[in-house]
This record gives C-alpha cells, sequence and structure tokens, in this order.
C-alpha cells in the first residue's frame, strides 16, 4: 500500500522569536523534530514539512514591500535579501530534522516556481516527486519568488502547500501555529470551518498576533477552505502544545480547528 | 544589445579552505565578490556564478560515498548531509555578493534537477532564465542530487555550468581556481588546451592538489572539452591572484588556460 502523504506547515510565528530578527525558537524546533521522527516511527507515512519565515525574512520582506512587486529602484535588491533571509532559516530547519534522524532536504521555492499574483502557476515536481518517492522530507518554505505580473511576491507556506497537496493528491493538511486553532471574538476555539459556516464564523475571526506579509488568519482559512473543495482536510492545531504535531500526524483526534467541504 | 551571459565558476578550494571542515576563506571570497561588481559596473553583462563546495560537503561526501549513489543504509542520510553542508556554503557565497551590492539569488540543484549518471537529464530552465532576465545573478553549486541510475550523486559545478551554458546558449565560461590553469608535470602553464593537443597534453596535466569527489584537473578539462564542441570556450585562471577574475569577466586577455575547440 502507498503510503499517505502528509503536509505538515510549521508556523514561522511558531519556531521563531517573531519579535526579535532572525531568532530561533531552538526549544520548539527540536521537540516538533522529535515529534516528527517519533511519528514516522510509529507509522508509515510520507511528509513534506513546509515552514513559515518568520523574523527571518519578516524585517527585509517589510523592508522592500516584497509582497507588492516590484515597486521602486531596492525591489529587486529587497528580493534578494528577502531570498537570502527566508532560507538561513530553512538551513537551520533541515539541519534539526537531520539531527532527529529525519532524511530531510530543502526545497527552495525561489529556485523551483514562479507566480502570476502571488499564486503558483510554474513548477516542474519532478523532483520533488523523485524525492518523496525514495523516501525523503521534502523542506520548502514560505519564500520571495519571481512573479509575472508583479515582478516579484512572497509565496506563502500555505500556497506552496495547497499547490503541492493538490499536484500530489495529498489529502491532510496540518498548520501547527502557536495558538490552539481559529478562535472568535471571546478567545473561544472554533473546532470546525465549512462552506456553510464560514460567513458566519468569519464576522467573529480573530486577526494574526503580529503583522504578517502574508495575510493573517482569514486568509489562512480562505486558503484552506478553498482546498477543501479538492477534498483536501486541513487543520490548525497548537504547536506549542507538546504532542500534538505528533498525534495530530498519527491521525489522532487533537485540539484545533479542522477546515473541510 | 542583449548582454552577453558569462558563467563564472568560483573553485570550491579557492573560496575555503579545503583542508579545515567549514572554512570558509573569507578575505578571498570578499575580494572576488568585490571584483564581480566592479567588473559589472564597467560594463553590461548576465552572469550566472557556480561554486565548488570546498571543505563544506567535502567530509560527509566522502563519508557517505554519495558520488557513488546508494551504496548502504547510510546512502540516504548521506544525501541529506551532503546537500545541507553544500547549501551552508551558498548561503555565504549568496550574502558575500549581496553585500557586495549585487541581487544575488541562490539556485539549489537538489531542489531543481536530475541526473543520469552523475549527468543532467531534469532541469526546468524557466525559473533561471527569468532570474537573468529580470537581471539577477543566479547562485547554483556544486550539490548532492537524486540520480536515475545510481540513486544520488554529486553535481559538479563544472557539470552545472556546463550544462546551462548549453541550454542558454552562453559562450564563455570561466573557471577560478588557485592554480594559474593547468599545469604540466614540470610546474608549468599549459596556455591552451585543445582537441588537437589534448591527447598530448593528458600525459603531462598535474593532478588535483587535493582529493576530490568530483574528480580533479583531467575531468575538469574533459567536460570543459566537450563543451568547446558547442562553441563554449572556457578559461582557467587562478582566482587567488586579485584581478583576474574581474580582468576575465570584462574579456580581456589574462593568464590561464584556455580551452577551445
Amino acid at each position: 500500500m502507498k503510503n499517505e502523504l502528509i503536509l505538515l506547515k510549521l508556523g514561522g510565528s511558531l519556531i521563531t522569536d517573531k519579535l526579535k530578527p532572525f531568532t530561533l525558537r531552538e526549544d520548539v524546533l527540536k521537540r516538533l523534530c522529535t515529534e516528527i521522527r517519533d511519528a514516522r516511527q510509529e507509522k508509515n507515512m510520507a511528509l513534506i514539512i513546509g515552514h513559515g519565515g518568520g523574523s527571518f525574512p519578516h524585517t527585509s520582506a517589510t523592508k522592500y514591500q516584497t509582497q507588492k512587486g516590484y515597486v521602486n529602484k531596492d525591489s529587486k535588491k529587497g528580493l534578494s535579501v528577502v531570498c537570502n533571509d527566508a532560507a538561513k532559516l530553512n538551513r537551520l530547519v533541515v539541519e534539526e530534522l537531520i539531527s532527529a534522524g529525519e532524511n530531510a532536504i530543502s526545497v527552495q521555492p525561489s529556485a523551483c516556481c514562479i507566480t502570476n499574483k502571488g499564486k503558483i502557476t510554474d513548477w516542474s515536481l519532478n523532483n520533488i516527486k523523485k524525492t518523496i518517492k525514495d523516501g525523503y522530507i521534502p523542506v520548502p518554505y514560505g519564500d520571495a519568488v519571481l512573479d509575472k505580473s508583479n515582478g516579484c511576491c512572497i509565496v506563502s507556506t500555505e500556497e506552496i502547500l495547497g499547490y503541492l497537496s493538490k499536484e500530489l493528491g495529498a489529502k491532510r493538511i496540518i498548520l501547527a501555529g502557536k495558538v490552539d486553532g481559529v478562535l472568535d471574538s471571546k478567545g473561544n476555539l472554533i473546532d470546525e470551518i465549512n462552506h456553510k459556516n464560514f460567513k458566519e464564523v468569519k464576522k467573529h475571526i480573530h486577526g494574526s498576533d503580529a503583522a504578517d506579509v502574508t495575510g493573517g488568519m482569514i486568509t489562512k482559512v480562505e486558503e484552506m477552505l478553498s482546498l477543501a473543495n479538492n477534498g483536501i482536510e486541513s487543520i490548525i492545531i497548537n504547536g506549542l502544545k507538546p504532542g500534538l504535531v505528533k498525534n495530530a500526524l498519527l491521525g489522532k483526534k487533537v485540539r484545533g480547528t479542522v477546515i473541510r467541504k
């Protein structure tokens, strides 16, 4: 039987200190990598791990307004700098996964894909398919990339994992952040979001806790809801709570917000 | 007029201390990046800069015999480790190019290409073409990649630059190492190697000064000689001598070994 392919996102604000530039939350990352390894030792699964940029590319992406495209004479320098900053965190994540015993391999989005208005249009997937087939864990990440309409843009981890899940036929995405899931205005967890309740729920969704160049929680939910139409179920969980990522990978019921059709 | 596209290799043993693992020759790299920027300020040119891995992936590539493919149960771990080690040096090179004022963007070969017996067979070049067109400097590097026949292999910077020069129609490759060019058994510089004199010259070529998982000087010359059939001229120069890389980029006559048809 072919192993299930699961896509896991480690949020940028989960694995870095969003308020201190280039500051890894080493203890959190280390524990998460251990949970991933433990889950894979318990059960065969194919995995793609994407991660956000957090405080690594955050300062430069904001400074150069990379999300808006080529807006001034520094925009191209900006793209180079943001790509470099994003890749620095990727090195640390891959290094930690390898230390935990996983055969992780970086996947640099800016070398692989082109977007149009922030949506991935070109990505030859021969490499990533072979990487998964051979048992490795590909590790893409939120990155600055070339954009057909705007020159450049930020491609979010959600966009990347969404694209890959559709193209590779994955059915499950786990988004690990630093909150319990999607919270309403009173701070209560919303257990499930679907097309039926989204309109109502949207009014009460609490925004992202920090400025985020790729949009806050609502954008994430909308992206996941659009994927739900392709039969892809997502769950947003709290990666700060030990055991949740492991249990979610194993398909166990965990506290979080499920987004399904 | 379209700018000339030049491919420049910075040798691994030029920019790292081959005898000390993970040791950058920071002063050399810094000067070379300045020369590159100065040359580009003097004359418009499109540029791809590839670099070898030197002492960064050398230890792991040797330990895991990555060049030989999947040879034992540790080979897949080996591929992950070597890719990670090679990417570490790439970060430093791109960082230094950006510091010098160049808009450099990494190109991770293990995310982009697949080889068959060490020769690149699959590489979708949309990204790198757009990167060059928009005025950036793509920076690929010698890396460990997936191989159709052997599972994995090391793809050398020469193989990468050779492939790109053919596919992108470049006519000039500059290989900067830490010797004056190809030396004969007496240590004298061979000014030119072509198909006519190669057989004779080969007998006297002095090997690489250090163990090299991608083959020594003879392999490099053979690769360049094969490219010469496609009208691509290469020159091997000494990157330790200040000014040579700059002058070579500007098309000036410099001391070195020219390899042409």
